[in-house]
C-alpha cells in the first residue's frame, strides 16, 4: 500500500492529470504484493520496549475498511513490551522461538510457534521473549471509534518479567 | 476460545448454578492462550482447494467484536484455493516458503515469508504454493454484515495455474 500511495503524491507532486491520480486511486483497489524489506522495520521504541525489539511488515486490512492492523514484531531473549491496554482488544499468533506472556493479576504463560493468543479489549498485559529464548510474533489488532489501537503504560520489570511462567 | 466454551457446556451440562455459569463468561473475557495442536487442523475440502492443503490454528478476535478471523493455511508443493473473493478483502502473510498469489486478469505473482498480500473486497483471487515449494500464510478476513468471510468459485485449472509468474 505504501508503494501505491507513495506513486500517487510523486504523480500528482509532478503535475498529474485527473487520469492519471485517477488511475492510482484505482490502483489501490487491485490486489496489492508487500515486499518483504528488512531495511523498512524500526526498532521498538524505549518508551514502549524493554530490550531489543524490531518491527517489521506493518500492514492493514484495505483503507476502505480499516478493520485490523497488524505487524510482525521480533524480540531477542529477554525483550518485551511495556504493560499496555488495547480498546479492541489483541491477537498474537506466535511464529517462532519462545516467549510469555501475562495479563495483570494472572499468571505468566510460556507460548511456542503455532500458538495464539487472545488479550480481551482493556485488559492490562504485556508480551515478550523468553529469557533465554528470541520470539517473534504477528500481532493484530482493530482501531477502536478513534483510529487508538493501543495505550501504552509503565515497563515490565525485571522482578516482574523473571517470575515462574506456566 | 473453543476451550473456554467447551468448559462452559460441560458446566451447564452437570448443572452447573448460576455463579459457575457467570464465572465461566468472565472467564470468556480473560486472555487466553490457544495451544498449537496439531490434531485439530483439517484438510482443505475438495471443493475449495486442489491438491493437499492443511488448515491449523483458526482464531478470531473476541466474541465481543468478531472484528476479522483468520488460520494459517499450509500448502504441499502444487495445491491452491479455488477462485473465490471476500466480501471485505483478505489479508496474507506468508510465513514460509514460496507460493503464488493471482487476481482475475492480472499476472501471477511470486511471494516468499515476510511478504504480506491484500485482496480488496470482492476481488476474485486464488492463492497456493508453488508447484515446486511448499508455502504456509496466515489468512485474515473479516466477515460482513450476515457473517461470511468467502465466495467459493470454480477451481484454478493446471493451465492457469501453471503460467509464468513475475
Amino acid at each position: 500500500m505504501k508503494k501505491l500511495l507513495l506513486t500517487g503524491a510523486a504523480v500528482l507532486a509532478l503535475g498529474a492529470t485527473t487520469t492519471k491520480a485517477e488511475n492510482a486511486a484505482e490502483k489501490e483497489k487491485a490486489m496489492n504484493v508487500q515486499k518483504y524489506d528488512q531495511s523498512k522495520g524500526f526498532e521498538g521504541p524505549e518508551d514502549y520496549f524493554t530490550g531489543k525489539v524490531k518491527v517489521d511488515e506493518p500492514f492493514k486490512s484495505g483503507d476502505e475498511f480499516n478493520d485490523y492492523q497488524g505487524a510482525m514484531v521480533n524480540f531477542e531473549a529477554g525483550a518485551r513490551t511495556a504493560w499496555h491496554t488495547h480498546p479492541k482488544g489483541q491477537t498474537l499468533y506466535i511464529v517462532s522461538g519462545e516467549g510469555r506472556v501475562q495479563s495483570e493479576g494472572e499468571a505468566i504463560k510460556t507460548v511456542r510457534a503455532g500458538d495464539v493468543v487472545w488479550f480481551p479489549a482493556n485488559e492490562k498485559h504485556w508480551h515478550g521473549a523468553a529469557p533465554d529464548s528470541a520470539m517473534s510474533h504477528l500481532a493484530i489488532q482493530s482501531p477502536d471509534e478513534e483510529g487508538e489501537v493501543v495505550n501504552w503504560m509503565e515497563h515490565v520489570t525485571d522482578e516482574q518479567y523473571l517470575r515462574e511462567s506456566e
